[in-house]
């Protein structure tokens, strides 16, 4: 267990990001953001608020100062919140008995004006709302600011957020160090005879003794089910002579880990070794894996990183069997921007942090995958996870 | 550790439920329900889908058969849940480069027309999208279908996720007494001198090697702290000589448990034992949380119950410091309906579960709560919960 404390954001980050967001409003004659409880919310004010029935809301005018509705009774856990704490967001509390939507046209005021001229947002403005805001919440701010028209907020935060400073970098590393020593743990227990939903379950308990406040997800696919890109745990006993996809993260001070390393179950050299067959997969699976990380750099575009992988699956005679995109990016959202996909013309920057994640899946048969989270450096990779990336064969027993 | 199963539920089930749900949807003159990944979705597939940036909706006309969107890498996933493999709901899948919104128009078909007459979804009709529905997808489906009103599914699904059957019950009967041994756990171990973050870290722990498949969430309030409901477990340390407010709960088989019991650190009778003032104020309290509970039963309005909590709480002189409704319904969702509140008359039907949690927080010095899973039975309540109610007076050492 991991005893030393995560690093945090200081609360000189949130007020850059909160001037940077306002910015982007202007630029795209948006007059304000409304953002409810998930990764937007984090990462504009550090507040980690329960994504409840009850309305927790941070309305961003482009010109007037933010303001955040909050249920009272959870005042006192919102103003420890670094943007609230730091008074770069005003507080508003709303009662047991209030009506929560109806309290935000007051906060927009001519914020929700156009840039210098034009209508309000009431009146014809622009309005942002989270990418995850609830429908619940989306359609009553729709009837009560009937003259606005929406659009998501990634629109103005999507890139911003892309780009992670040093200190996200820090928490992304700390949260793929300690999901490296799941694997390592898993790897070296006894898994012969135990069920996949019973080794997803000793992956969640290592995840939070590793110093992950959240247990994440854990696919566990064994035998045939390694064929399976999302596979959901499941009943069936892991047996000798077949390999198992390890596909665990979670999240650290609010940001993921996500790394995926592929086990053979069964001594080399013995007859539940691996196969030549699957020895031969693997291989290039990981030479695929490893030559799109190292061409990871400042300018690369996120398609041609896709295309170094497939490249080199296809070469091998497999392209047929990688059925999904290389990676997604990663942050205070398991899948954000930057994707690593064909038709992403984008060019990484330093700072970009995503999976590099191929996989080969032969139907009904077995698959194999290596995923590791990847930051862009200004000189090139900077690999987060340190767990060797070779075929893990153990005995499990 | 529970080794034993959580029951679950029957593909019978689900198809009752979607012949309730298309029933609810004609009645209120509704074309389609569109189901998005959460709480709705696994109440009428039994589908456990992950919330990400690939859309998974699962469209249900009033007048055709159900059909759900997955995207191709996790149809295998969702082949196993319960109504898919049933064949009570049609699977199309979408591949990385489709734009699956555009799917959605075809899958309404004629059913997007109000029943027997008037004009399909796409041309006026009316289309309930599921409550935690992401704003990413509630924007383009009303720009894809743009001639349709678009409402919330609550209005067709509410009353009837409100009911559990038996086996949902059973559910919440399971995590209801995981939660119970956690609590145990957490209060007979060491607490002296450790953090608030420690002890919800040893939480998220026990939770889940109780079985629970997600850590949820845990509210760990001390000395001060303890007079915040909704406390974010903070560096605080723990001493002798003062309260602490424990709520902590999870999910097994996808239903929540969500327990509150306050402890007193330093043995009765000790120096650092329960002051006279803090045993007043927790015996007024628990007076009224069992009076409250024991008024639960068939025809009783939900709001009565909350004001049996608080008449007894404001009898006791503590009325202005009982800030908060008395309870929530539970089940898919940590908070659902039917909410025990004030101004909430809808009458508590069997199958019915809820919470019954008065709490009394004098802010700034100390606070406490008890909080139940109550089920409304045909002849009174059944409560979940098995921990004793008392203060738990630990030494913490």
């Amino acid at each position: 267990m991991s005893g030393s404390h995560p690093p945090a954001i200081p609360a000189a980050a949130y007020a850059e990001r909160l001037v940077a967001a306002r910015r982007a409003l202007r630029e795209r004659g948006a007059g304000a953001l409304l953002v409810g409880p998930g990764p937007d919310l984090r990462w504009l004010a550090g507040y980690d608020a329960m994504a409840l029935e009850r309305l927790t809301l941070l309305v961003v005018p482009g010109d007037e100062e933010p303001a955040i509705l909050v249920p009272r009774l959870e005042i006192a856990r919102a103003r420890l919140a670094p943007a609230l704490e730091a008074g770069l967001v005003r507080l508003v509390p709303w009662d047991e008995t209030d009506d929560p939507i109806g309290l935000v046209p007051g906060l927009l005021g001519r914020a929700g004006a156009a840039p210098g001229h034009g209508p309000g947002a009431g009146r014809g403005g622009r309005l942002l709302v989270s990418d995850r805001l609830w429908a619940a919440f989306v359609l009553p701010l729709q009837a009560t600011l009937s003259g606005a028209r929406f659009g998501l907020a990634s629109e103005a935060l999507r890139d911003l957020r892309a780009v992670k400073d040093a200190d996200e970098i820090a928490l992304l590393r700390a949260a793929a160090h300690a999901a490296d020593r799941v694997v390592a743990g898993v790897a070296h227990g006894p898994l012969v005879g135990r069920t996949e939903i019973d080794v997803a379950r000793e992956v969640r308990e290592r995840l939070v003794a590793e110093g992950h406040q959240s247990a994440g997800f854990a696919i566990v696919g064994s035998g045939p089910n390694s064929a399976s890109p999302h596979h959901a745990p499941s009943d069936r006993r892991i047996t000798e002579g077949e390999p198992i996809v390890l596909d665990i993260g979670g999240t650290i001070g609010g940001y993921g880990s996500d790394i995926t390393r592929t086990l053979w179950i069964g001594g080399a050299g013995t007859a539940a070794g691996p196969t030549a067959e699957y020895l031969d997969l693997y291989g290039a699976l990981q030479a695929a894996q490893a030559e799109a990380t190292a061409a990871v750099g400042p300018g690369i575009a996120c398609e041609r990183i896709d295309a170094i992988a497939r490249d080199a699956i296809t070469a091998a005679g497999y392209g047929r069997f990688f059925v999904h995109r290389t990676g997604h990016g990663i942050g205070l959202e398991e899948h954000e921007a930057p994707y690593i996909v064909a038709g992403n013309t984008e060019a990484l920057r330093p700072g970009h942090a995503f999976s590099v994640e191929p996989g080969i899946y032969i139907d009904g048969r077995f698959g194999a995958r290596i995923e590791d989270i990847v930051v862009c450096g200004s000189g090139g990779p900077d690999v987060l996870n340190e767990a060797p990336r070779d075929l893990l064969i153990v005995d499990g027993r």
